[in-house]
Formats: C-alpha cells, structure tokens, sequence
C-alpha cells in the first residue's frame, strides 16, 4: 500500500517561503542550482530527519523547479514521503546497490540525473566546508571546475533569523529542557552513578510533556567529581558523592529545534571558590543578556560578559554563545571579534560553561531569542547554583 | 591543580599496538605521517572520546614518534588528559581564539605545528573521504599536492579485526543491548506515546547494569503503525494502540564499542503477512549464522540469507549487515558482491531490517564475532516475535 505523509511541525509555506530566500540569493549568486548535504540544511528544506548521513543524501534546489528535489538511498524514501512537505515525485531513492559500493555511490546517481533534468548547465553550489575531497572531486571531473561554486554557509545565514513558527518550536523545545534541569536536580544524589544520573536525564528528554511528543534527543554533558574542568563528553565512570559539583548540559528538542541550558548542582555546600566563580559567571549572564538588542552586535553581548565575569577576578577565554537553532549553528558567535549585528529572531545559546583551570569551572548558559526591544529567554529553570 | 589521568577501557599496550600495526602499514606505503579527524578513528588510535568534532580535531603519527600527537582545541585538553593514554605533552590545545574564527581554524596551528616537528618532510596521509575540500585545500596549498596521499579506509580496515579486549567491551554492550531489548517489551503497551516507550528504552540504556557504567548511549530506533516500513530515524508523534507492530532498533554501547539489536514486537496476534515474512527472515538469519566462519566471504553469508528468504517468497533489496566496532564501519558488508574473507574476531551487525513495501516490513537481528568455528552472537535475546 502507499503511504501518507504524516503530521509534520510546519505547513508547507513555511517550505515554500525557505525555497523562495534561497532562491532570491541563487538569483543574485548567479547560480542556477544548489546542492546541500548538510544534515540540519536537509532538514530545513524539506523535513527529512532520517540518520542515514554517512551515506550520500542530500536536498537539490534549481531555479526552475517550484521544490527541490531530495535524494535518499531507496531503502529511506518512504521516510521521506511520511516526514517531508516534498513531492513524491521528488523524492528520488538510488538503489541500495550503491550502498557499500567502492566503485560508485549516489554521488554519482546524482550526477546522472543532473544531467538528466538539464540542472548542470548552469553554475552548481556546493558546500566545499562539508562536501569531502573525495566526493568533491567526482563533481569536478565530470562537470567541470568552472561550473561549480563554493557556497558554504550560504544556507547556514539564512537560517541565522527564525520565523515565528521555528521560534514557537524553540520555546517548546526550552519547556523540555527545563524538564530535564529538574530530572538533574532530583536525580543528584550521593551513591549514584553518574549513568544513572544520565539515564534520569535523558529518560525526561525523551518522554515529553503532556502537550509535546518529542521525537528525538540530543544527549546531555555531565561532569563531575576531578574531571569537573572537562567539557563536551556524555557522562563517566563512577559514583557522585557528598562534596562533590556537577555540571550539566542539557539540551531540548523539539522536532529537531533546540534549547540548551547549563546549570552546576552542588551536592552538599558549596566551596567559597566555587561560590565566587558561580557568582561572577551569572553577573556576566544577566549582564549579557542585558545588553542583548537589535542593532548590537555579537561583540557587544560577548564584551559584557567578560566585562562582569574580569571584576569578579576570573576569565574566560572561549566564546561565550552561538546561534542555535537546529543545536549549534556555526553562523554567529558571541565572542568579541564578531561582528554579526543582532536582528529580532536571531537565537542563541549564551554559552557560559567556564573552565578556569584544569579541574574546576561552572556552567551556566540560557538560550534566547532577540526581540524588538531586548532578550526573550526560552527556558524558565531557575538561574542559580543549585545545592541538594 | 594538574588533572591526572581517569579509569579507561583498555590498558596503553593495548593502543601501543595499535600505533604498531598502524605504522606497519605506513611503511608499507611510504607514509611518514597520518592525520585522521574520522572521530571513531580518534578513538580507536587515543581513545579521546569528546564530542566536538564539529571543529578541527585529529590524532597525528609520525614514523619517528613513539605515540601519536592529539589536537584538540584548548578547552577540550583537560578531557585529553582524563581520558586517553597520551602523554600530556603530546595533547596539543590550539588557541580558543581559531574557534568561530573566519580566517585561521585548527588546520592552521597543526600546519604550523607539521613545520616545527619536521612531519611534513615526507609524504602524508590524509582521508579524502573525511577532510572536506576546503580544509583538504589548506593542506595541498601549505604543503603541495606531491606530498600528500589519500589514506581513506587504511585505519578503518585496521579496525576490522577486533583484539579480544575489544571483544569483551562489545559482550558488555550487547548485555546493554539486551537490557534494551527488555526495556522495550515491558514499555510497549497500548495507550503510551512512542516517545515515552523511547524514554523507557533510553532509560534502561543509559542506566547501566551492576557490573557495567555506562559513559553514553545509542538512541534507538522505533517505527510503528502506518510508518512500519520507515528506517533511520529514532520515533515519532502519536501512540501505539492494540493491533499495532513495532520495529526496533536497539544499539547497546560500551566505552564506544557496540553492539546492535533488532526485534519486532506485536501489540495483539500478529497478522498472518507479519507471521509469514518473519518466519522468512529468521530462517534466513539463521541460515546467515550458520554460513559464518574463518574463511568463507562476507557473500556467502548474504547469499544464504536471501536465499532462505527468497523461499518465503519474500526479497531484500539492500544489504544484511556491515562491520561494527564502534557503531557502523564501513569497511565490510554483509552483500552478495563483497568478497572480504572472513577473519576470527571480526564482528558484524547482521541487520535484517527487511523492509518490502512502503509500509511493511520487520526488524530482526544480531551482532556476532567470527570464531575459530563459526559465530558467536553476542545479544541473549530471544530471537523471536515478540507478542504483548
């Protein structure tokens, strides 16, 4: 039997008006196609969530066809009949033959059918940042050097200011992320391990909220304990203990939008050092945050967190936010040299995990939207150092 | 204070001899030099385990080197330093400041890095199918063309044959697995949301067993209802209701290493289509199993599986399983036209999802190593369909 699309998190206008910016920078790019394999590009052309990124798939744009096209392994096109606002006549699946193939992949399927649908007599985009030199050199060699052109980051910038329905996924995607702030506090306790903590966590992202079906998560960050200075890993081996901190990073997810927020727990009172530190990184918070609206830049918002975070005795020397979206969007940073001028609907993650020496720090970050006059922050956790 | 280094899986002989084979093969070829950012890669050679490849990161080896160089940005030293066998003089932080930085990133300070330790002398090695075009670019243009060479597949064909303490983390992982696998059959009750049977199942992943921590998971895979015959993503809206199937896909992990699982559980009698088309993929994964020992082909083992389906009446159009190790490597593959000879310790996802129309199909499957004799499966799963 053939299959229905499913319910889905956007109209198809929210598609078309994507397909109708590109298409605009297209016209003034003078390219007649673009080609993204991104994962989270795929995902804001069309609403294909499928996990089958290290095989070739990706979403083509040409200027004549009124939506692009998307290019799956056969085995994964009916995901993308049930997840995307994409014709099914547009959803091309290449055979699974090519799949563990040494000799050809659907790199070279598409390229048959460029030249099949005439899409390659014009000048092609391709993300030369995320295209490998493997497969990059099959485009050139038999297309031609000329015919191609760099446009990493294109889709990326658009993406940079969210419509109001992107923003109301993100406020959804806070409202889980929350949940699991609160899965943290409860779930921290001295004799647990640190899986277990993690398996709390996790099991509050997943499980949703009475009016929100997730369908996905992103795993939290947990250090603690002598490793209390490390950052971007899962969680460790062992047992939490009295005395001991712990720093979360956690990550809502609402359809693929995201929320983060990072908090400390103490278990048990904190030290004086850890106090200070805390203090000095949620004044440079509130006074980043403060200094949050349109027209100011990145650096604006960076400076005032290094401003307050200096007085209190302490530094820090990574950037203090990114834009969000679907996660981490390397688009704007807010870090000193950038000069990204902020918009309403830009959204970011104030990001202010500070590791100060090897084995300490804190974190504490909100994620925010840019309004007409200041910050909206999505997530409604209380914003201290928590202590059980 | 100096952070010391934490528990880890495996003990340094066990990456001496890693970089031993690795540098066989570099003579082999006439390589002075490889450079991997391939993260399972990073793994297998340091055992770092951080999540910020999304930036440069990469392990180094030099003929000349006794151990391999491992660059990080600087904030992620401290998690180097925890857990991996490097020494600490040869994890390399590069500046936060080449973070978010348009000009200069990572690749940069390792190219300046090539230079002062005399390792762009010779010829290096580099993964075509990894590196993009544009930092592949900065390597030919610093270093020109002559003195590079493509290095895609070395490391991971070095993977293919596990050492026997890689074998023991992927029994804890399939012991993870079933874990899962138990999780799912008591979460799968008519009335609950996918999201809250994904939660279950996570949960029971995350939360390890007496005897085994967890340091992160797998998220699952469930397809249900009229998406029965959708892949690769991990579920959806909605609730499952009596008369329903479930599909799942179930990834046990330990220390990276994993182990997979696939099974199918009916809420209710399961249909007479269903009955029948499992019936032919569990003789065909039977019949799969038995073919397995030292010396026959990865062919074989997929011949005999489409044959016993092909007598159901029934066919699969992709391939029935691919190498693991840590998660998917895409070095061997269960198919008729992979001809790679089977080893003892080689290890296999044998993946049945068997996918016939747009909206049927089953899951089952297991991972196995290559014994002396035959296959030793690593889930203790009940290979069935599971009715709740």
């Amino acid at each position: 039997m053939a299959l229905e699309r499913g319910a889905q998190p956007f109209a198809r206008s929210e598609y078309e008006a994507r397909w109708t910016a590109l298409k605009a920078t297209m016209s003034q790019r003078g390219l007649q196609t673009v080609l993204t394999t991104d994962g989270s590009s795929m995902t804001y052309l069309s609403g294909y969530i499928g996990s089958s990124g290290y095989l070739p798939q990706m979403v083509i744009l040409d200027a004549a066809w009124t939506e692009p096209k998307l290019v799956l392994r056969k085995q994964d096109v009916p995901l993308g009949i049930y997840t995307t606002q994409i014709s099914r006549d547009n959803i091309i699946g290449y055979p699974e033959t090519l799949v563990g193939n040494p000799e050809r992949n659907g790199h070279d399927f598409v390229l048959d059918m460029l030249e099949d649908t005439g899409a390659h007599t014009g000048l092609l985009g391709l993300e030369e940042g995320v295209l490998s030199r493997a497969v990059y050199r099959k485009y050139e060699s038999r297309l031609g050097a000329g015919t191609l052109a760099d446009i990493s980051g294109l889709i990326l910038s658009q993406r940079l200011v969210k419509s109001d329905a992107e923003i109301a996924l993100m406020r959804d995607a806070a409202r889980i992320a929350d949940a699991g702030v609160l899965a943290a506090i409860s779930a921290t306790r001295p004799g647990r391990r640190e899986c277990e903590i993690g398996g709390d966590v996790i099991h509050a992202l997943a499980s949703g909220l009475p009016d929100i079906d997730t369908i996905t998560i992103k795993v939290p960050n947990i250090s603690s304990g002598p490793r209390i200075g490390t950052a971007h890993f899962n969680w460790y081996l062992g047992t939490v203990e009295n005395g001991m901190q712990l720093n979360f990073e956690i990550v809502g997810l609402c359809h693929h939008y995201s929320a983060s927020i990072m908090r400390t727990i103490s278990l048990g009172p904190p030290s004086e050092k850890l106090r200070r530190l805390h203090d000095g990184v949620h004044e440079g918070l509130e006074a980043g945050l403060s200094t949050v609206r349109p027209g100011v830049t990145c650096a604006d918002v960076a400076n005032a967190y290094h401003r307050a975070l200096n007085r209190h005795g302490f530094s820090k020397d990574s950037r203090c936010g990114y834009s969000i979206g679907m996660g981490l969007e390397p688009s704007a940073s807010l870090q000193p040299t950038d000069m990204t001028v902020l918009e309403p609907n830009m959204t970011f993650h104030m990001m202010l995990g500070t590791w100060v020496e090897e084995d300490f720090g804190v974190t504490l970050s909100e994620s925010f939207r840019v309004t007409e006059t200041g910050a909206e922050v999505f997530g409604k956790s209380e914003r201290k150092l928590f202590v059980v």
